[in-house]
């Protein structure tokens, strides 16, 4: 069902968040090859999309289920009656507690002391709560150490109202590798083989370990490769950002996301303001360094400021935009730019076809 | 009409926008007195708030209207009834000038190129377009040169479906004034006598300027006092956060915005890892130039790093954090955090006793 009515960009309200569909299902279907090649079963991430109309063309295409962030992006799809989701974070507290055990979705658990709660909820529903290991092999931010996950798992096996799946890890580290697209590949691999070396000591002690999940775009060529892997979890990949591009992930023309915005004032030589400000772009950071995301198919010009409804570019070019003009960009960081949307258009050529809503934001 | 039942801030699921009712409402009654002893009225700056609550309470404390940055803010207070506005935005390409006629509510124009689609557009509708000057006083944004702002007028008084009601400026400057009180009020006064200036130029020539308006936070208790002003837009006041503390335009104890958040994981010494990150605190940059926000009574941490579901506290006392442990955080950027949540929750002490819900977002 879709009520909207085919439009030129031209007519758009800017800001708007437009996706390009063909790159889009592009980037959907090779990603899906790839996971294919690798042998592992595709859990994308919805937090890069948090669209439901993206989330089936990625089932369409083989995704298993999806990967969670947030209880209300389990909500989202649940709701849209997708049921195969883990939510990789540990629920804490008594509210998010009883909904991971309500929704019955796996969880992250790292510790004892996240474990103890789910446990006792999971009990007194008469349930038994799946759960899967996180390790840290290498970001540095939740997760138990590769070498402490047996010890740990041992303790959880106290738990009988838990039910462990297996192992997931996040390599979210791959993204400082800039510039060195080998290191980042052999720290992708590592990152494969200390988990499957986790899931094999565990499966050794007699722990059930049917996941070994990996999961980042900078690693989907590498980690998922490693034997033993057997679920990846990329979500970036779905658009692409200039963040990936800077890493090399992608070229500029798999991106699938940018802004359309409007030069609204040229008040003096050397800048020109446009109508997509922090609440268009996120602030979320460029891997460069500066700037709020790239101008398409304007090299020359740099997005250089921003405050909340107004952009400045800047640079060579500047002083032959008008009032009008009608400009791209592509943002530093997808999925933080999705989040600040609860809309986005999409794009065939310079014709918007359809309108998605974005959903599962906080 | 709240279907909220009060509970304990314990019970609720984290991360959580929440809002501080009593010093909300101390931060509305002290700027309207503040207001009122200037002489100005006092037209808020929704953006701050995007919740149609606390504009309720703004008008009921004497706020004449609202100002909006974008077409989804002045939609969302005209649904509700309220509807002495100010688009204080250059309406630029087809759907936001059909808006504004639409509408009929002022904007700002700085530009014959933005006036003149304006004008056209209000001609075929039958109507008059009100709009006012947006003169630059020293942010170097939009805005046209205080020297240039009565030639504009000359040439936007040839546009007789446009009726100039005044004039507007935005003193974002003053954010630059960090640990320099003197010169932030100095540059205030600055403002408020640039734009009286500019008006009585305009009315010496014969123009309409019934509205002289200044707006922010920070010049609140300088540039409304400079006579000839007319009208202040603050928006920042109604929370405040920790830029406005570091800035000195108001305590701690009148920050009234706050994210729940709990210890989700303590994987190793030196770190705590909570589940408040980019999308719960935004990236927007503190004026001290690092750090996502203040962990309330605890000076001694550091929200260091955020990703996005994931904050990273550092510092003295980190290690005695417990996975559970609840905690508020401060957030550096009041406007750009309320932007990233769909409601919020109204606290008295601790315990929640209503929910807001967020309009108007992109």
């Amino acid at each position: 069902m879709n009520a909207f009515a085919p439009a030129p960009l031209a007519e758009l309200p800017t800001p708007a968040l437009l996706i390009d569909r063909d790159r889009l299902v592009r980037n959907i279907e090779e990603m899906s090859a790839l996971a294919a090649s690798a042998g592992v079963r595709l859990r994308p991430h919805f937090k890069a999309s948090k669209c439901l109309d993206v989330a089936r063309l990625q089932l369409d295409h083989g995704a298993i289920g999806f990967t969670c962030a947030t209880a209300a992006e389990v909500t989202a799809l649940l709701e849209a009656g997708i049921r195969d989701l883990v939510w990789a974070h540990q629920p804490v507290g008594p509210a998010k507690v009883d909904f991971a055990v309500r929704a019955g979705v796996p969880v992250a658990v790292d510790s004892v002391e996240v474990a103890r709660p789910l446990a006792e909820a999971a009990r007194a529903a008469g349930r038994r709560q799946p759960y899967l290991i996180e390790v840290d092999t290498g970001l540095g931010r939740a997760g138990v150490a590769p070498e402490d996950a047996l010890a740990l798992a041992a303790e959880l096996a106290a738990l009988p109202s838990l039910e462990l799946r297996g192992v997931l890890t996040h390599e979210g580290h791959l993204m400082t590798y800039l510039g060195d697209r080998p290191g980042m590949d052999k720290a992708g691999t590592l990152v494969g083989e200390v988990l499957a070396g986790v899931a094999a000591e565990l499966r050794a002690a007699g722990h059930p370990c049917e996941i070994v999940s990996v999961g980042s775009t900078p690693g989907a060529t590498t980690a998922p490769f490693v034997p033993g892997v057997t679920e990846a979890r990329a979500g970036t990949y779905v658009f692409y950002d200039s963040n990936q591009v800077a890493l090399g992930t992608a070229g500029l023309s798999r991106t699938a996301l940018t802004v359309l915005t409007r030069v609204v004032s040229t008040p003096r030589g050397g800048v020109a303001i446009v109508d997509a400000g922090l609440k268009a772009m996120s602030s979320d950071a460029s891997v460069n360094g500066s700037g709020f995301g790239l101008v398409v198919d304007r090299p020359s010009l740099t997005f250089a400021k921003a405050n909340e409804e107004h952009g400045y570019l800047t640079g060579e070019g500047v002083d032959a935009l008008r009032v009008g003009d009608l400009l791209r960009i592509l943002p530093n960081h997808g999925c933080g730019v999705v989040n600040m949307w609860s809309r986005a258009h999409v794009v065939e050529g310079d014709t918007a076809v359809a309108r998605w809503p974005i959903t599962g934001r906080h």
